[in-house]
């Protein structure tokens, strides 16, 4: 189950696709750790560039993404990951996808469903 | 329509969605070139990594993209295609999506669809 991880230094991007509705929920990326971790556990792990630091999905929020199936692609330096997410979104905005965002003409609409409000949910002023 | 191409060294992620069948077909990575001439042709363009170059995915095998959405993430730091594929396959090695392999235990097995054979539409020798 090797994945290339040194082709963009030590990071693979990882997608993330609800397994009922195939919608796109995230991309995020994964070092080898997290890739471990993911795997072993179950629950999305990734690596987080802005902390540098592993992040499990859902520390914060609770909102855990909980591994339903795994792909890599042809050159095996991609992850996609179909999940459950539980809780009603994964985004740190308060969507239920962070693709939330449609091009329309030269401007970015928001088209995507509300699934909870950001600040209840993070409280204690730790976004994820 | 800005994307943030600074946080990762010019280069986003950039997720390609059947717009019918909601397969995840494929990953690649676009810059502000690739990302600018996608939008303005209506059909993916990507940065090439491995050959150092801009890549309109389909000029050798002709298996276009085309695409019908484009969304973004809330960090506007990745992208979403939701395109249609022209051809039976967008992977080099003859599937329907690049993510052909399922994580099985601690082995990769085949899941893929495949659309073509390779060695037919990439009969001159070059890949991509």
């Amino acid at each position: 189950m090797k994945i290339d991880f040194d082709k963009s230094g030590g990071l693979v991007p990882a997608i993330v696709q609800d397994s009922a509705t195939l919608e796109v929920l995230m991309v995020a990326f994964m070092n080898e750790e997290a890739w471990r971790k993911t795997v072993e556990s179950g629950f999305a792990t990734f690596w987080s560039r802005s902390r540098g630091k592993l992040w499990l999905k859902g520390e914060t929020s609770g909102h855990k993404l909980v591994v339903k199936e795994i792909l890599t692609d042809c050159d095996q330096d991609a992850i996609l990951l179909k999940v459950e997410a539980v809780g009603p979104g994964v985004c740190h905005e308060g969507y239920r996808s962070c693709f939330f965002r449609t091009l329309d003409g030269n401007d970015w609409k928001v088209t995507g469903v509300r699934g909870f409000n950001p600040d209840e949910v993070y409280a204690k002023g730790r976004a994820e």
